[in-house]
């Protein structure tokens, strides 16, 4: 077995409760807490703590604006974060094919 | 994005310095704490605190016996060690396949 792929895993994206914040971001140009948490079932909470921790590693921006006279927060990957989310899945990848012995 | 894959992942198994004693338990028999630790690349402290948390879990057997007239301590997953694995790693594909867009 090559323990390089599992050394090389981001500890900040390997968190359990902050990898699909991250797979979620990924797959959409941004979006509001309100779709975060009820697409990930977390509590206000959590959801709140996880992407604190990602914003201050630089993987996830926040834009306050105002829409329809409210304020909306909205979170979009920054660059740097969709670039170490590509490198954590193609590891998860590699590890994945080794497990299976492919 | 589906997050049932996430919300599955064993907390045990998915530990950074865990999953990789996992994968390479996966691979062979039985092992003794040298060879893992050399192939890990780990400090005696960590490796021993982390293969306590799996046998806890009862994902990992421990065997200790005489070779030589030297003890030499073994170890392996146990069948449900090696289910649930099997069962995290079939996650990790889902999850790489989901943010791949497959």
């Amino acid at each position: 077995m090559n323990p390089e792929p599992f050394l090389q895993l981001d500890r900040v994206i390997h968190e359990k409760g902050r990898l699909p914040i991250m797979a979620l971001l990924a797959a959409a140009p941004q979006l509001s807490f309100t779709e975060m948490r009820d697409t990930l079932k977390m509590t206000d909470g959590n959801l709140t703590a996880h992407v604190r921790t990602l914003h201050e590693a630089g993987y996830v921006s926040v834009t306050k604006a105002f829409q329809g006279g409210r304020p909306l927060t909205t979170y979009s990957l920054t660059k740097q974060g969709r670039k170490v989310f590509t490198s954590y899945i193609d590891l998860l990848e590699q590890i994945v094919q080794q497990s299976k012995g492919k």
